[in-house]
């Protein structure tokens, strides 16, 4: 790696702790629980790529970096949630996340269902605080950016698109393949790279030149963990493998055959760092995360 | 009633059908059945108290009536989506809701958790649109305002207080009562009347004046339900009653007794009215909503 990734990756992981242990103060009245099941599925777990990619996008644009993991950890609560109510019976039902029982298996499917729905309120709280950045349009532009990166016309888009392929009797053909992983994963990327660029109030070239970034490795992230899924271990994901081949689920990996999975994935990336050629070498960062992404086995 | 109260209901009825309709047109995609349940939630059915609020509160200040509707709908959303995740067999397993099948009956859980998902982000985009204010300062503060008073110091974390009432081994007393109110549905209660006075951009003082109407309205609400689920008709109410005494739930009702708990509704009502008293007849349909929220019989 030209740049030291590991570190980093380290250090934005150990700040985004920090600041959610700042913001979710345990109250001493029956909110406890409730507070206790944000922390747990909030603090101490992940990869953290989102608020990753946030702060190496800022730090093209020289955007204070406190800042930028503030919009990291408005972008982390969006995704914790999106997992633990993923997780759920009535979802995916699964018991393992990042490693330790999930949500409702920790606590209860209730408590999965209310502390989800109090990080999303907290997303927007937290965009919504000066210490975002000064301006108002910049806090205002990143809110909505995040409520449709995150809503019916993106992640949650995607999750339905991807209930629905459970009760199709046709499986899914590659296009709506990729549109489904472009919403429910690709979106909120698209978002990691939008919001640097709002915050670094960069003009249209630049920000489709991000947005375009994001979407490769978006893809190539969803093709990696089609990877991991076949083939990974359990106990290094930190969650549940074999599910999609169990299901009988259409994936980039069924649909591609595990060859040409690998190769598109790989090509994809080097279409990711293609799209910062008009960066130098402050953009290593973001070229060592898009190689990263499908080299990780977890 | 001094003024026409009903015709003013169901004309805010109507808007905010209207609304919600153009807001969520059915995509021709598998993410029709998601935007169909989103729209079975918010259409055509409640009695749209809190926009109502919203545009009461704003006709004293003249301001514009379809940017208080639209902030009224993202309210809305917030509400809905509440009254969905509320409904699912993990929470109050109620089958029936507004007349009609809860969102998991007619849909399915999944359904549930995500078109409530997706309502709740939509309240946020919502309300980042220029359409409710040019000046992004005061979309700012809606939006601040909305996400603490639906989130873990608002109405989720009242929702959580109930949920620790269920399982609690001694019966909540009166003061804990009262919290869990004040934050399950008072918090909103508030946010409509505060909504009013950002959007007028009126002073602390008209502003603490209408939090206390919207503190004192919000309990006498609640007591009102009480006495609706103790005494009131499934057919009429729209959804299951007598589920608080089956529970052997503590209430306002079971701590106060039947008789107490009118006269404090009363009292309550009176007070909230008492709160206006700077205002001449422009507050007359917020003094009419005080008295129809303890007369209503749904």
């Amino acid at each position: 790696m030209a740049v030291n990734l590991k570190t980093m990756m380290e250090q934005v992981a150990q700040d985004i702790d920090r600041l959610f242990a700042e913001q979710l103060p345990v109250p001493e009245d029956p909110r406890r629980r409730l507070v206790e099941a944000m922390r747990y599925a909030a603090i101490g777990g992940g990869k953290r790529l989102r608020p990753l990619l946030v702060v190496a996008t800022c730090a093209l644009f020289n955007v204070d970096r406190e800042a930028a993991l503030r919009v990291g950890m408005a972008i982390e609560c969006i995704h914790v949630y999106s997992l633990i109510h993923d997780d759920m019976p009535c979802m995916d039902n699964d018991d393992l996340r990042r490693g330790k029982p999930t949500v409702h298996k920790a606590f209860d499917d209730a408590s999965a269902v209310l502390s989800g729905d109090a990080l999303q309120a907290l997303a927007f709280e937290i965009l919504s605080e000066e210490k975002i950045h000064t301006d108002p349009h910049v806090r205002l532009e990143l809110i909505q950016a995040l409520a449709i990166a995150s809503g019916k016309d993106g992640m949650v888009g995607g999750q339905a698109i991807d209930l629905a392929a459970e009760t199709s009797t046709v499986p899914f053909d590659l296009p709506t393949i990729t549109r489904l992983q472009q919403l429910k994963t690709g979106a909120l990327f698209g978002f990691c790279l939008e919001a640097g660029a709002i915050m670094g109030r960069q003009n249209k070239d630049i920000r489709d030149r991000l947005k375009a970034y994001a979407r490769d490795i978006g893809l190539a992230f969803q093709i990696a963990d089609d990877l991991i899924d076949a083939e990974g271990d359990e106990a290094v994901a930190g969650k549940a493998v074999g599910k999609d081949a169990a299901a009988g689920k259409a994936t980039f990996l069924s649909l591609l055959g595990l060859e040409k999975a690998r190769s598109q994935a790989q090509a994809l990336v080097d279409q990711a760092i293609a799209h910062l050629s008009v960066f130098g070498s402050e953009a290593d960062y973001l070229r060592s995360i898009a190689r990263y992404i499908v080299a990780r086995d977890h």
